[in-house]
């Protein structure tokens, strides 16, 4: 059986999603033990989003192909009775065998948090990055919308990105802020939707971000970065921890009806 | 000088608050040990709540005496560079020499997180309870009105609590709900105010309402247990990580009037 899994996790203690040759703690490496002491053999788990070393996960997507027929509740607890406490399995469904969690992607969501404070709460020191300085929001909104559209992202990502094509389209951007009680102290989110991401493409906007709140940049260097694709002009690459992937995207029943059993 | 501290943090790999003599990890250790070298001496930091293993704090309140004197600014920056990143001093005050986090304080509040879904996020597993079975939230609430006022609290404490006077004033009880978007569940919180808590009060109070939310108990052994004083009667203490201390409580001012500097 096809199956859908949708997985939350605290990226801190993990090595990113992908399995690694060397060995270390990988979120897919953990479902994928779990599944094959569950299976009786190996399997592969495919996720739609490869998130980095120290990224976190809200609502990953993977997809698997299961010998044995599970009901879904008791898969799901049998896998989350096989794996550490910071990754959980929240929903567990039976998909066509067409779904693939990668390819059949139409886009995704990450969100980045920033602490605004002059000091880190240790409520979210896993999850958010630092920022001491006071950050300009408004100015922060205002640049976000250059991002939006069909856009050459080479100044954006990894220069040792293996991909040919490094054209995306961003639907939303959204710069918000609130207070959080238990931290107490200002958040500033940026979330940031697109048909698909190269490697750091997200950091690297809320890099640019975080530079332009600070005073540091403006329009001008983001319009020429996009045109020019001159990775100078683009902020630094903002530290993994205040990542988290929110949303994967799928036409509407799309993973239901494609050739659902 | 004496200085009034305002200090966060996760509780989850500590031995509680206060100083051990096996030397295990401890919040008031911590904060001891980043002064002692600051100052070049031992000193002794006086915590407000002497909180359990596990038990976080969104604002304990602690004083300390210091032979040097110190702009606030600069002695928040110098423990925080010394002391892990689960435990923040978030404010620094000079205090009256009166002043003593303690024997100052007029009560406190403290805040049980319960998350209530089939799954543990690992957004919440280090701050929040699980519980797996629906909690009636309506329940909890009325059930939670018979703890207010003065009462005897010894079916509702540690029985090795060594105080000889059992009778606190609970000043305010309030039970709410409310979804997490990171964590994707629900989230049941238990607020509890009181002139002063004995050992394992919270948490007993918190457990008894959770048996409320789940059918298991109600108004009646609530009552008898207060009445009678019989700990059988009370439900079992709820896990330390759930608890929270969110405020300690002085007279207005209090702390800076008593003979401020």
């Amino acid at each position: 059986m096809n199956v859908r899994l949708t997985i939350q996790y605290d990226g801190t203690d993990f090595a990113g999603w992908q399995t690694q040759a060397r060995g270390e703690r990988t979120v897919q490496g953990e479902l994928e033990g779990a599944l094959a002491l569950l299976e009786g053999e190996a399997v592969t788990v495919h996720g739609a989003g490869r998130t980095d070393a120290g990224v976190h996960a809200e609502a990953q997507v993977a997809s698997v192909t299961l010998r044995r027929e599970w009901s879904p509740e008791k898969l799901r607890a049998a896998i989350n009775g096989n794996i550490g406490r910071d990754v959980r399995v929240t929903g567990v469904e039976a998909a066509g065998d067409g779904f693939h969690a990668r390819f059949s992607a139409k886009g995704k969501t990450y969100r980045y948090y920033v602490f605004n404070e002059h000091f880190i709460s240790p409520f979210v020191v896993r999850y958010a990055h630092h920022e001491a300085r006071e950050l300009s929001v408004g100015r922060m909104r205002e640049c976000g919308q250059l991002f939006l559209g069909v856009h050459d992202w080479s100044a954006f990502s990894s220069a040792q990105a293996e991909v040919e094509d490094r054209v995306r389209n961003v639907t939303r951007l959204e710069v918000g802020e609130f207070w959080s009680d238990q931290a107490r102290g200002r958040v500033v989110e940026i979330s940031v939707s697109a048909d698909g991401f190269l490697r750091y493409m997200a950091r690297s906007i809320a890099g640019t971000l975080l530079a332009v709140g600070r005073g540091e940049s403006g329009e001008d260097e983001i319009a020429r970065a996009l045109a020019t694709g001159d990775r100078a002009l683009a902020g630094a690459t903002a530290p993994a921890r205040g990542l988290t992937l929110v949303e994967v995207h799928y036409d509407v029943g799309e993973w239901r009806q494609a050739g659902v059993v």
